[in-house]
């Protein structure tokens, strides 16, 4: 059937820079209501049965909280949501009408963007959609909404070649990815009836500098946090240094006690209930290929972190615990200078979590290590110790936010599914026991109780969440054919 | 004489308020010429004879580098410097008619002011001049243009009262002493001629809670420095925590190794030519007064680092060298989050010094602690050590600037007429053997072979460099009357 099935990439590029040019920052409100509903519109159009989802406060039933069709996107909603309220899930649906009781995949994705910042560090307007030869530039471009294209052009080719899909479909398209999904779990619980389905298409996926798709089966979590160590209640002139204790230092000495210099985390019991890699994983872990002179070239280093090599680089990327500072600030650092004694100092911290590993335990832990630190330092140095204060300064934590982790079992007919339509499509693929990134793919395989698997057409130098994030033309429509077949192979599965 | 002068309230808080709306930030270049500009228009009006002095870089006679006074402030100077070029120091002169062959007091000031940040903790527009009860709120209300508005209104008032000055008065008012005075060495070099004095009155003064001047003599010196950690040569994604060393990590771990937590400073030979005080010094310091509870209070602690108590607090105040950490900065921790594994992180340190340390030896000493703690951790962990880099991080270091401390003897008959005309206006008046902040003391007290002493108006929680900077109307005109006692004085001293 793929063979008749024609692929017009100039359809698809038109769509996709249609999407690009509504920008739809998720960390900055920006666009979003405005972004589903063009969405919306271009899968109304591909043949797909689409709805904007919302989160309700009443427990009303579940076709109470959509739109109507009809109102997408022409008119404003009928029940338009508070202006406080997430942003929908664009829910889209096609039924097989030659297979309606068979199997439903589901993809994943989303219309959300990351920020654009640096805006200076862009050739172009990062809204633009601007095409050079076989590529297409702009944010989004391949993250998320150049890979949601890809799907969605492959259902309306389908369609329009069949009149029909081989198997039912399912889209679920939010608009939080890049700021954790924020309410994705809420509203997996909520339409938990209309999601089910018996695999996920992950929202991406990596092909390798040599055309190969990884397809991943996995993703680690993440614990991110804040600690603010406060000292005096206002800044102070940097010459009361002599007396008033600078917070900065509880500040550093803490986080000195976080992790040892060869990337292992100092917190006990942080390693606990780490999954180890079974002997299967192993064994596609050394398969799988990894080009560590490009990555070192890619970010000007000449070592790994504890002078990884080899395998040891491959499982630490995918299965090692990380405790990584995102954001540090204290005082003033702008131009010229000021002699300050802040009042606070602030870090930010992302925990990356393998499967297994529980957030909330975790965070638990932390908080005891660093109430330990504190009884240790007030006791050493005569201090007053009260609550999580030490020297005059108090070190408060804050939950940021968190995810699990999660992999799908190597071992799943549904991997193989996959991985049968990639071979076809591209000649060869290798699997990936887990990404080193993290989403809520844990949410969907548990409350869905189904596998998920990730493949689609990244470019692996692709500066997603950088500036001149692009999307590859070849491979926007190699991906819309692997789609097609994996429609057609997931049909006929029998698991 | 002082009894039939009248102080106009309303006039010197009507000026101070045209200069605190004139932004003078030195550490953003912002503002200086213009501020320098009205300066000289209201030292004009005050009847002081007013030039705008330049740094030139040719060897020309210094009448060639003055701005004629026909210029100032309504037209541009005739050789306008270029634009790289220093703030100009605003240079102030009478001569006494009746007392020409008499001695000169000098006015040291400035008329630049810190960086508003943080904005928010503002209660009204920092620049905008508020007054509340006995209150002119505003950047610069007391540091320093609020000292600087008293000297000149007490010229003023004498001038309009008698037609003439009792001694030779003259007025440094520099644009660069909240960044460190960069280019005063050069400018009293230049024009080491025109300043030619007998004594200094420095830039401000504390007055206690019980409305007493404390008379100080001295200044800390600083050493600030920058340091910058570099890791790879682009921000990566904090996924890739598990293979790239945040350069954050190695920044820490060095700070950590810089004090202790009783603030002692753990770099090698630090205090080896520490001056002690002497026992007249410490005499006088067991009868200064300091109120540790108000202090406390304003900060909102409970204890001074070390536990310190009652003299031990005052001569840690006067005499303990420092480390602060006054900015730090790395990675992001604005609105929403950004799992980033920052590039660089970068720290910025002052070093307040005490006299005979020299702080260019300081600054080697550093390095040197710097260097060795770098091929510790190299050899600790088997990474490879080049240079200033460790574990794919590079440490540079930076010297953003320096100035020695300084104390003029507390037997100088200069401080004693100082000391008796202060006791004549506020009936009591404290000597401090040294000030725990910095300034360019040093450079005038060696250069010009004077001594200098501080008096002021500055109330002791002025909030100096903080938000809601304010000065006491009350406080205003009492240091204007106190100044014209010390015009009289000094006049008829013999020494």
């Amino acid at each position: 059937m793929i063979k008749n099935i024609k692929i017009n990439d100039g359809d698809a590029v038109r769509d996709l820079q249609t999407l690009i040019r509504q920008p739809s920052v998720s960390a900055k409100n920006q666009g979003l209501v405005e972004c589903a509903k063009l969405l919306a519109q271009i899968m109304l159009n591909a043949g797909i049965d689409t709805k904007l989802l919302y989160l309700t406060n009443n427990n009303s039933t579940e076709g109470e909280e959509e739109d109507n069709n009809s109102n997408i996107p022409s008119s404003p909603a009928t029940q338009p949501p508070p202006l406080s309220s997430p942003p929908p899930i664009v829910y889209g649906e096609v039924k097989s009408k030659s297979n309606p009781n068979g199997k439903t995949i589901l993809f994943y994705n989303h219309y959300d963007v990351q920020p654009v910042e640096p805006i200076e560090l862009w050739d172009k307007n990062p809204f633009s959609g601007n095409v050079e030869g076989n590529y297409i530039f702009g944010r989004g471009a391949v993250d998320d909404k150049g890979e949601l294209i890809a799907r969605i052009k492959a259902l309306e080719y389908y369609i329009k070649k069949t009149n029909d899909v081989p198997c039912n479909v399912k889209f679920i398209v939010e608009g939080e990815e890049e700021i954790g999904s924020v309410h994705l779990k809420e509203y997996i619980s909520l339409y938990k009836e209309k999601f089910k389905c018996d695999g996920v298409i992950w929202e991406s996926g990596f092909v390798d500098t040599r055309g190969r798709p990884i397809i991943s089966l996995g993703q680690k979590g993440i614990l991110s946090i804040e600690i603010v160590s406060k000292g005096p209640c206002r800044d102070a002139h940097s010459s009361l240094a002599a007396l008033i204790e600078n917070p900065t230092w509880s500040l550093i000495r803490l986080l000195n006690t976080l992790r040892d210099n060869n990337g292992n985390i100092l917190i006990e019991n942080w390693y606990n209930e780490v999954r180890g890699f079974t002997d299967e994983e192993i064994s596609l872990i050394e398969k799988e290929p990894f080009d560590e002179d490009a990555l070192m070239k890619e970010y000007g280093i000449s070592s790994f972190i504890n002078n990884a090599k080899g395998i040891e680089v491959k499982k630490a990327f995918a299965g090692m615990p990380t405790c990584n500072i995102s954001g540090l600030v204290s005082g003033y650092v702008g131009e010229g200078s000021k002699t300050v004694l802040p009042s606070t100092t602030v870090a930010r911290l992302d925990f990356r979590l393998v499967p297994d590993m529980i957030p909330q335990i975790q965070f638990e832990r932390l908080k005891k290590h660093i109430r330990n630190y504190l009884l240790s330092t007030s006791n050493n140095n005569n201090n007053n110790y009260n609550g999580g204060s030490s020297n005059n300064t108090t070190i408060e934590i804050r939950l940021l936010g968190s995810e699990p982790a999660t992999r799908t079992s190597i071992n799943h007919p549904f991997v193989n599914i996959i991985k049968e339509a990639a071979i076809e499509v591209y000649g060869d693929a290798i699997i990936n026991v887990s990404s080193a990134g993290t989403g809520p793919m844990y949410y969907i395989n548990k409350l869905l109780g189904v596998p998920s698997v990730c493949i689609g057409g990244t470019d692996i130098p692709n500066r997603s969440h950088s500036p001149n994030e692009y999307m590859r033309i070849d491979l926007l429509n190699k991906t819309i054919k692997c789609m097609i077949v994996i429609l057609e192979k997931f049909a006929f599965s029998c698991y």
